[in-house]
């Protein structure tokens, strides 16, 4: 019988799994240059947020890790594709990105282009290969993936993100913009994970809906306000590069201490959801507590 | 019954259905700058050539008309997505195609990427929604369409074609480029076509990958030979574009007389392969007869 992610030992073993199945999944030909600079965007480092929640989701509703595997690694890839396009000069021009020079410096523009665009395919190949016993669920699994990517979900709200830029913005038009650009995803691998499952509970689904939708939008309002608090050395970006750019932000809306509060109290309506399922959610719920203790 | 695609009344009226379907196939909401740069890319004209590929293929598979819509449309997506990125200022920087101003002109750079992130993203959610009596092969369908756009293919051939620029280049070298940069993909369309049907003869399949890996080689080195002796008017971009570049061209590594003898023979070679079909292959055939004969 297949190992099941209740076997890993720990979030330490998962963190390592992931990096192992990403460092796995770069095509083993190509042109090198476009396959170096895959790697660099994908094999970075990272906090692994979204795959950790496919597995800690997946573990929740029973699903093996040997499916979890293709599950986080495509919502990685995608992931990994849009940071690399948001930092090109046309877009954040960000010269910076986890304490090493972005995609487009250490290459060049056209291959960072490149490069996330063919992330961008291979998660899809990815996920298309995952070995589902039910080829119709891992169908509406890409569909998930596409809705959370696409025009509708992150690709969406990067592009409301430049409009508003400069603009004058309240604070709803703000949140819609962070359920596009940020939650979207968060919420997808959090399906991803449940879908993973042979038969997925009912009430595991309900329950991973809310935690997504806080989770969302708490770690968006935390980055806001740790873009403001933090270092640079810290954050491995410029510090106060977001206000610079003079985007609205939750801490320049709402101000620092009502944005703590808010995203406080969503990590707790998340971690509530969780209650019911005992032991079987103590996966997830160290993550998110992880996430909600963290400074950068 | 679902109509099959012989019930067509032939080349005009798919072209219009392809029309029809783009236009259908955009996103009803999201940002509405992002979604018109979609729309401007996906829908300004073209020769629509993959997507009537997928038709024919389909129509000699025994495919029905609304799973050959997905599949059409979504090669078309994968298509203009590269359409997009390869004009952009860091790649190839064009502002004229088809006769209009290139995306990142008529919209901006930042839009241009994103439209073609979304396009991308759009393709595969797009093949996924295929009602596909056989969910195993609609996910055997997405895997080729992945592999003939990523870096092992489309989005390989492009990162192949920017090393080689300025660069000397071999016969053998530039084949194996445009095999990944435009081959692929019109191998994969009518792979696509074949594998819509609900049992996709043997005998067709074999043949179909012998039109197409002559028709993606054939297609490529008329471009080359059209780039030099079309004017600008016709081609609907500068005349001399590539050369210009000082990329190596099909043109000037063999001379156009013996390049287009090379094509001709290719062309001739895909037909040959559809003579055991007779009357079932006469779309297929006449659209690379189309092909063919093209002024641009």
């Amino acid at each position: 019988m297949a190992q099941t992610a209740e076997a890993a030992t720990g979030m330490d073993a998962l963190r390592e799994r992931i990096e192992q199945r990403l460092a796995d999944s770069l095509p083993r030909d190509g042109e090198p240059r476009l396959v170096e600079a895959m790697r660099y965007a994908l094999t970075g480092g990272g906090k692994r947020l979204r795959p950790l929640l496919v597995y800690h989701a997946g573990q929740l509703a029973g699903a093996p890790l040997e499916r979890l595997d293709h599950a986080a690694v495509a919502v990685e890839m995608i992931h990994a594709y849009s940071l690399v396009h948001d930092d090109l000069p046309a877009m954040d021009d960000d010269e910076l990105r986890r304490g090493h020079p972005t995609c487009h410096i250490a290459f060049d523009e056209a291959t960072a282009i490149l490069a996330g665009d063919a992330l961008q395919t291979l998660a899809f190949q990815h996920l298309a290969a995952m070995p589902h016993p039910s080829p119709a669920r891992l169908l509406q699994m890409i569909r998930t993936l596409g809705t959370a990517a696409g025009a509708a979900g992150m690709a969406g709200g990067q592009a409301m993100d430049l409009a508003l830029t400069g603009q004058d913005c309240d604070l709803n038009t703000l949140e819609r913009l962070h359920r596009l650009k940020t939650g979207a995803l968060i919420e997808a691998a959090l399906q991803l994970g449940l879908l993973s499952a042979e038969s997925p509970p009912d009430t595991v689904g309900a329950a991973l809906d809310t935690v997504g939708q806080n989770l969302g939008l708490a770690f968006q309002i935390q980055d806001d306000v740790l873009d403001v608090t933090s270092d640079t050395h810290t954050l491995g970006k410029a510090q106060g590069a977001d206000a610079a750019r003079n985007q609205p932000t939750f801490a320049s809306l709402m101000g620092i201490d009502a944005a703590t509060k808010r995203y406080q109290s969503q990590y707790d309506e998340a971690l509530e959801q969780l209650a019911e399922f005992g032991k079987s959610a103590d996966g997830l719920r160290k993550l998110i507590l992880q996430i909600r203790d963290r400074k950068n």
